[in-house]
């Protein structure tokens, strides 16, 4: 075959993806899906009836701003206000973007140069690390441990960085550190003291962060959302990336925003006009007045950033609870809507499991889609080649699910488990 | 200020953008806008209704394939097999896209290496050429020129690449041409013969092809769209993009797709599943369901494939004739919605325009748009450096316009002439 028909050397080894994979295996409609993070409870009504009435309207089915639709910009700039010191400027401090994962993209493509070195933990979302490859930078990895806790519940407070050993990963070649809270797969919520760790390095070593919190409203009782880029010095060097597809339960409308610096916000500006251009613009009006709704009472219980973490802890202490029936500890979340748990005490019989050289965890999902219905995501995933085998034993479980699917797959645990024994 | 807050290199040079300026003055409501390709006619009534009930359906909000919503793929393999020989494979031969836009990006950043020299023609659509530079390649530039037409009207199709001069541009580093056809801004339909010429080159210098055929539809009488990809040789080595955005003049969807071989459309989902992922699921369900409505009628008057250009055509005319009351020879598009023509012959009074460095067309029509309200594209932003001058005279007028905007454009430009005289 030509030479010419190559991949250019910066996708070179970034062809497989966890979701491609392990989404294909669950379109099987008779699966109970826990995989992807894809909530199968409704959106809010209102969020749908803003997309219908839009749809009908000429003008808003034309292009609007490259940069974010001005009504939705407005929206952002007045509900982020309530968290920041300072006053946002819409139009140069605000980025509306495809997806947390397009700001994400644009914030690696604009910031990050060749040799570059970016900081990530293990785990962490996967889109990090061929990101950052893509840019030709260099991903240096720091894991989160977790101290024993024998006998009491696993909570995802109890994995930390090591501040040692986070420090050891900062030089003069560091451009960046990606940070993510509340995180992906463990559920952690970074606490003020710990946030205050990174920040004091990102400024000693004049470093920049990149912080996803597209979980922000996602968080349990006794824990709290902190964002970085209120920490002192912190503002001028953070990118702050939110998600509408997590905040209203609408993962299919792919919106997302970029907050942070003019300086900053101008070369990831850059990146999207000479990418996508700009975002579609009915989903960015019917975001803008979705979003209206819910900053008119955010103190309000109904308000969805309010009302969703409630329905999600229910669920949540569901999961806790089914899944340490069948003799699992599974690391209870702090926010988000992933359960992680070790599956190696289930004691699948994966010797019929193709593919040998797979780590556990794929071939436990695998198996367990196969044979039980039941599908999750594998946690080394979301490491790096060196660190996969310390999570290989842990599944991600997704719960943003409506009750009948929960019993669905109660149902198949519980009968899984007296299979067993 | 930080070093680290410097843009990556590969965005050196690459933040300005003749859409952003443009629009964003243009954006006065008591401008007359014809500047971008932004339809203010209504779409299709089907278009916004499968929209309105795609919202909804609580599933459709939620993530689909990564490489294309099943229903789309299906839909566009469906359409589109009616122009190529071949079936074509909805998995792994299309790649939906945020736009136009992203499938131009997904395919240079895919395909394109530093040091790769792609050939552009001048003029060609403005993102080409940073594009090519934001994945470290070099533009080779070669002029569309027109042949004298004394006398007779000034047509898209004089304007031709001269064949010797375009096989000097071919060498051993020639990874790709970017083709347009209907061409943006020109409106020329190439032909046979002349894409005759380009296939023979790639094939005897083993090159791909990017070919842009956003405005394919949209053809007037006396020619025809077709399509490079089909030429023998060419489907293994062409990349064949469309929008939704021009098909069903709804530019604000910003939906695409790239339609090509396996054995390059895999390294274009590589780029998608590293940086946005996936596109939103219910324009992508709206949208198949709207190609399927006129898929089931393509023959038919009715289809909007057939009646958008001969509703366009009657535009065209109305425009031709309003450009030559006022003494202009605008050059007649075969295909596309622009038109342009040498406005220097309006001796407009451009003495107090500041930014005396910019080329003769920007500051015409920044005077035009603050003076006589109505708005326009600099045609010189379609021209490398070098070229910028032998295009500085043209400015390009959309004509997608509602008649009562096209009426409110010729009560300006004809206010205008009569002051003159
Ligand atoms: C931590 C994290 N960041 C980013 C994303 C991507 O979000 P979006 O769908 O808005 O691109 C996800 C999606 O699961 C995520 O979990
Ligand atoms: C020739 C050409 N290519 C691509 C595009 C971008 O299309 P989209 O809006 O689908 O990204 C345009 C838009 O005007 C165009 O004229």
């Amino acid at each position: 075959m030509s030479l010419k028909f190559k991949n250019a050397k910066r996708i070179e080894g970034l062809d497989s993806n966890v979701w491609i994979e392990f989404t294909q295996l669950a379109a099987d409609p008779t699966v109970v899906n826990l995989g992807q993070g894809l909530p199968d409870i409704a959106p809010p009504v209102y969020v749908k009836e803003a997309l219908s009435k839009v749809a009908a309207t000429d003008s808003l089915n034309q292009y609007t701003r490259g940069f974010g639709h001005p009504s939705l910009v407005k929206a952002l700039s007045c509900l982020y206000e309530k968290f920041y010191q300072n006053q946002i400027n819409p139009n140069q401090e605000i980025l509306v973007t495809v997806g947390a994962y397009g700001s994400l993209f644009n914030a690696i493509q604009g910031l990050i140069d060749e040799g570059d070195e970016v900081i990530l933990t293990v785990p962490s979302y996967d889109c990090y690390e061929p990101m950052v490859r893509m840019a030709g930078g260099t991903p240096v990895f720091v894991p989160l441990r977790s101290k024993p806790v024998d006998g009491k519940k696993w909570s995802s407070s109890e994995w930390t960085l090591d501040p040692q050993e986070l420090a050891s990963k900062f030089n003069s070649k560091t451009k960046a550190i990606i940070l993510n809270t509340p995180h992906n797969p463990l559920g952690k919520v970074y606490t003020r003291e710990e946030l205050h760790v990174i920040a004091d390095l990102c400024i000693q070593h004049d470093t920049l962060c990149i912080s996803d919190e597209v979980y922000e409203w996602l968080v349990y009782p006794g824990k709290k959302h902190l964002k970085i880029a209120t920490f002192p010095g912190m503002w001028e060097r953070t990118i702050t990336v939110g998600s509408a597809g997590k905040t209203f339960s609408v993962t299919g409308w792919k919106l997302g925003w970029s907050i942070g610096p003019k300086h900053l916000i101008k070369h990831l500006q850059t990146v999207q006009q000479n990418s996508i251009y700009t975002c579609p613009t009915p989903l960015q009006e019917a975001l803008a007045q979705a979003l209206w709704i819910d900053i008119k009472r955010m103190d309000a219980p109904e308000c969805y950033f309010n009302s969703l973490p409630r329905e999600l802890e229910v669920k949540r202490d569901r999961m806790v609870r089914l899944l340490e029936s069948v003799g699992l500890r599974p690391i209870v979340p702090d926010g988000g809507y992933f359960i992680i748990a070790d599956v190696s005490l289930l004691d699948a019989d994966l010797s019929d499991m193709e593919n040998s050289n797979e780590p556990y965890d794929y071939k436990f999902v695998k198996w367990m889609t196969k044979n039980k219905k039941l599908s999750a995501i594998p946690v080394s995933a979301f490491c790096n080649a060196e660190l996969k085998t310390q999570f290989e034993k842990f599944v991600r479980f997704c719960f943003i699910k409506k009750d009948t699917t929960l019993d669905a797959a109660e149902e198949i645990i519980k009968t899984w488990s007296s299979q067993k024994s």
